[in-house]
């Protein structure tokens, strides 16, 4: 396939934004998703270590220090060089350069989820996944460690930007109007 | 005036997102308006310099390096001491700590207005102020600065994002539609 006729669509959005309802819209459409957290999980049960939230950070960190901070991005890729699919689309996209890393395989578009930190605090807590924030300081944190990695610059230069305040309904019928126009390639 | 009574209203966005069309709608409103731009630019005055977009530039950079990186926003927050108006706008806001000097005047709430830099490049061009970017490189190079002040993160934690892809009149409806809602205290 030509990198050109290649279409990867990169999301981003802080914790709690929506980004995992975009994910399961596109595979809904048939579109291959890849999720850039799945690589701290992978390279985590490969160290033997179990999934907690504390391993996955020290993994995480890990990982970047021995192999750079484009690391997670470049194992996608891995995956995606064996993936003759036209349209990708990648979950968890956190910074500058791990987008460059996409634009070496195809054309890339960016489009970030957004709800207000009061929203998206409320969501985590009704989610409650291990390593959800439990308290207003713990989400404060979390969302700061998110943006030391550049993931504010990410979303700033976003294609794209959902914005999810409403019902889930509604954000889904948006998230799959959007993946239409980018799939017809009019986006 | 009690500092829970009174609504701060701080507008980020990227160059040519169409915040000052934001400001202009906020006038129209009757809702008084500081440019953080205009302090640099009263500073060139002060020292004598042209406002041209290098000698600003280094206006700015200098007065970060004497007084710290919340200069411009402590300086708006003098003029802000002056105003008894309950609702007031800050359009330009680019980092956190600028964030936490309005934080101890008042009840903040930031609003992000979002564009693609496709259309932020188009309108920029349109544009033609002194300063704006002629080429694409020049225009993701002024990104990049002023995503060097973390204004990425800004964007990122905002409570509205206000999205500017359509027209001129959508826009300042939208617009005059979230200030009305912020001023009735539904915000």
């Amino acid at each position: 396939m030509e990198q050109q006729d290649r279409l990867i669509i990169l999301v981003a959005g802080m914790p709690g934004s929506g980004k995992s309802m975009l994910s399961s819209v596109a595979r809904e459409m048939g579109i291959p998703v890849y999720v850039m957290g799945d690589v701290i999980r992978e390279e985590a049960r490969r160290r033997g270590l179990e999934p907690t939230p504390s391993n996955l950070n020290m993994v995480a960190r890990l990982l970047r220090e021995e192999y750079g901070p484009a690391v997670v991005a470049e194992r996608v890729a891995e995956k995606l060089a064996r993936d003759t699919s036209r349209v990708v689309l990648v979950d968890g996209v956190r910074s500058l350069v791990e987008i460059e890393v996409f634009q070496r395989l195809g054309r890339v578009v960016i489009v970030a989820v957004h709800a207000s930190p009061r929203t998206r605090f409320e969501r985590l807590r009704r989610r409650g996944r291990p390593g959800d924030p439990v308290s207003w300081e713990e989400f404060r944190q979390r969302d700061m460690t998110e943006l030391g990695f550049s993931l504010g610059s990410v979303i700033a230069l976003a294609d794209y930007m959902l914005v999810n305040e409403g019902t889930a309904d509604e954000f889904r019928e948006n998230a799959r109007r959007l993946l239409e126009r980018l799939i017809a390639g009019r986006g």
